[in-house]
């Protein structure tokens, strides 16, 4: 998919622009416009900022202008956050200015579901069209550029630079994909919340990130598309690319119903909507969780095509019950445990005794007691194994605390990366909630850092895997 | 079901003794022994402890005898961690000593898969029979009494306690759900850990805690069962009287290998354990998360017939997003989620600005802008409408540090509980993760502690609260 040098150069005011002004910057109450231009500080923006106000003054120590035309410099994105009767006359005067993009903050349009807000919608993309800008939103945080220093929306939000670009028309779920990947360590290129979509829409964007380079994996919250067939192009062209990970809001009659009125979604048949992501090529999610589970193994999974998964349980206590856990979930989901070589077998035959483990795939090296030197070459010898393609380890942090010596995690941190860095096979561990939180994120975010997705229970790493093992597979 | 007396009185020898021997408690090592002698010390257990090892002396401060029958005293349950070669003696002095119960921590018996295991296992009831004692076990962590002090296994972990009754025959599992049962405010009467239940089976133990008066909600992880008839007819006969939640290891081909490598279990098609957790009435999970969400919610929910969900979202930023997931989850899972009456659109078009607002079911409250005065009246309007049944809120303890000025969290913990103690319709709530994890852990066990259940994400609420509501309509 190549995209022509004009739409790289429009996505270049998007998500690079030089300059911003915000239109609705009060300089006596923290409204949203205030908390746009503060973020726009915080987050190490490094392009000139306008705050925009009636009043004139100052906001935050810059100068307000009273109408975007007043400012002197020159304007390359405008975001507009006034009341939605007030949004014409802002556009008409950033039309006059010569800005190339508008961001609608302002809601109010197209999903109160009435004539008045479907005509105000028309009329914001007749003045864009004339104005020769581009519009994103309404009723929308619009985008993020982390490494530039833009955060999402007017929070003070900011993901880690990264390679997954996100697309969502739902300002709260792009906010909670960000605050998980700061706690899971998922780093972002792009996002962009475009709620109503009324010009710039998802194909838009999904053409965008499929050609952008710092771009490596797509994640993609849809309500609807109005129109649905250069969707499923753009979709399929991408897809072929590069992951692309979708969830489809509004599965169900009630929840395309609140869809239509969260961003006036028109609903089509969820039949359609599965149709369509399958013949795309792209992976389908349901929720939120399962979201950031995928993007995540995409992050770190380069290639996995679905092969054989060692398990390995009960580093800190029994791990009988995990083991059969983990056949399940693993089985269920699609994907092979084999059982491991006559050379394996012989090996962990050697390092732990018979009674109280189990010597098989999934293993249980319980009766290593937590001596580390015997659960690293259980692990080694179940990575050595031809049948294995990625190896998957599930470990207690409450319970290292527990049962193992102290300095233990990070030991075992140092253990399970070594593993990663020293031999081809991808290694994802699932590190189970519990009371020791704040050690259990750190770890989570270390292992992360050394390309290790980390996932929170063992049927979530089984669903995810089996996900991104279909779609390598079936490139 | 009426247990009968001399059945009764066995039980209180199991969970309620006056005397405990710990045979293996070496005087040298941190050997599981030691560490089962200590935790009876630390979890404050009031009876007679009797280490027994065979060099004498002293373990932790206590005369350590070398034999059971050199214990001056009557013993009445003895816990054995010795090899498994030593066991049939052990055996043998306790059938001396004239014990009432024996907790058989070893393993290297049935799950060995060999003839072996199966013989010495087969040895140990022969022993047990003549020597008019019974066994749990072997290869199992055993009781727990948390209102006695008796941890579960050779740990400190002791659980609050409270009306959730289990078994498990995976010490590993059974040890997960006390820690989330400590983390998310799920309390426990009674636990058994009976690894491959030689003797004392779980139709035993279900019979006793459908007739325990401490236990209001029974949990099972089951591997296999041997006599099925008998299973299934006191199990249909539990779930008529309380709720029983049962996870079924080894629902695979795979699961049911490793099933049987650690407790012994033998594999029984699937089919046959979801057509007979079926027939019982009782509520099937497939793995811990979902154990531990289903009996929270049982804990907390004494009726629930499955009737109209209030939901509420937005409270700290927009809830479009979590509007559109909450329908499409709940809705998939089979539970109504009604449109509003008049009045209570009513009063809710009074409150809240259309523009940004949802002004359903789900509810998005975000334009009450974190004012908790205009969210307490929406909760209740909720509340009141006659389709509710049950209000479901959401909300984001990251985004409530981050937006609403400080102590917004103890006032709306407050405002919640002041919800649920006011009016009789039962209020859940969903608490996602994030990054302020101890201070949501804190809130969510307040919450607990005032009969709200507090689940990760709206999914799990709703394939609970559906599992839920499908066993009181049941009834």
């Amino acid at each position: 998919m190549i995209l022509n040098q004009d739409k790289f150069k429009e996505f270049e005011f998007i998500f690079s622009p030089k300059s911003i002004a915000v239109v609705g910057a009060s300089t006596k109450q923290v409204k949203a416009g205030t908390m746009y231009v503060h973020a726009l500080l915080s987050g190490g923006y490094r392009g000139k900022v306008y705050p925009v106000t009636s009043s004139g003054g100052q906001v935050l120590g810059l100068t307000a202008y009273s109408r975007v035309s007043d400012i002197p410099g020159d304007v390359e994105f405008v975001i507009v956050s006034v009341p939605a009767q007030a949004v014409l006359e802002v556009l008409d005067d950033c039309a006059i200015k010569g800005v190339k993009i508008v961001q609608l903050f302002t809601a109010g349009f197209l999903e109160l579901g009435d004539e008045g807000g479907r005509r105000l919608e028309q009329q914001v993309v007749a003045i864009a069209r004339r104005g020769g800008f581009r519009v994103i939103g309404p009723n929308c945080l619009g985008i993020s550029h982390p490494a530039l220093g833009t955060p999402l929306g007017p929070s003070l939000l900011i993901a880690e630079p990264g390679a997954v670009g996100i697309i969502s028309q739902s300002g709260g779920h792009a906010t909670k994909l960000i605050s998980q990947g700061i706690a899971r360590g998922i780093g972002f290129s792009k996002a962009v919340s475009l709620g109503n979509a009324c010009d710039l829409d998802i194909a838009d964007f999904l053409e965008y990130l499929a050609a952008d380079l710092e771009t490596r994996v797509i994640g993609a919250y849809i309500e609807g598309v109005t129109d649905g067939r250069r969707w499923l192009k753009v979709a399929s062209e991408t897809a072929r690319l590069k992951p692309l990970v979708i969830w489809k809001g509004g599965s169900t009659a009630g929840g395309a119903k609140a869809a239509g009125s969260h961003t006036g979604a028109l609903a089509s048949a969820d039949a359609i909507w599965t149709a369509a992501i399958k013949q795309a090529g792209a992976v389908r999610v349901d929720n939120g969780d399962e979201w950031a589970d995928v993007l995540l193994g995409f992050q770190h999974l380069s290639r996995y095509s679905g092969g054989g998964v060692a398990i390995i349980a009960g580093l800190t206590d029994g791990g009988g019950g995990d083991s059969v856990l983990a056949a399940d979930s693993f089985l269920g989901a699609g994907l092979p445990v084999p059982d491991f070589g006559k050379e394996t077998l012989a090996g962990l035959g050697k390092l732990l005794p018979r009674a109280g483990s189990i010597l098989s795939n999934p293993l249980d090296v319980s009766q290593a007691g937590g001596r580390l030197e015997l659960q690293e070459k259980a692990f080694r010898l179940a990575l050595a194994d031809p049948a294995i393609e990625l190896i998957l380890i599930i470990a207690y942090v409450d319970e290292i605390f527990t049962f193992l010596p102290k300095g233990t995690l990070e030991s075992l941190i140092d253990l399970w990366t070594g593993l990663k860095v020293e031999q081809p096979k991808p290694v994802v561990m699932v590190l189970p909630p519990g009371l020791s939180e704040p050690e259990r994120l750190k770890a989570q975010l270390q292992l992360s850092r050394a390309g290790i997705p980390v996932f929170p229970s063992l049927p979530r790493a089984a669903q995810s895997l089996a996900k991104i093992g279909r779609y390598y597979k079936g490139l």
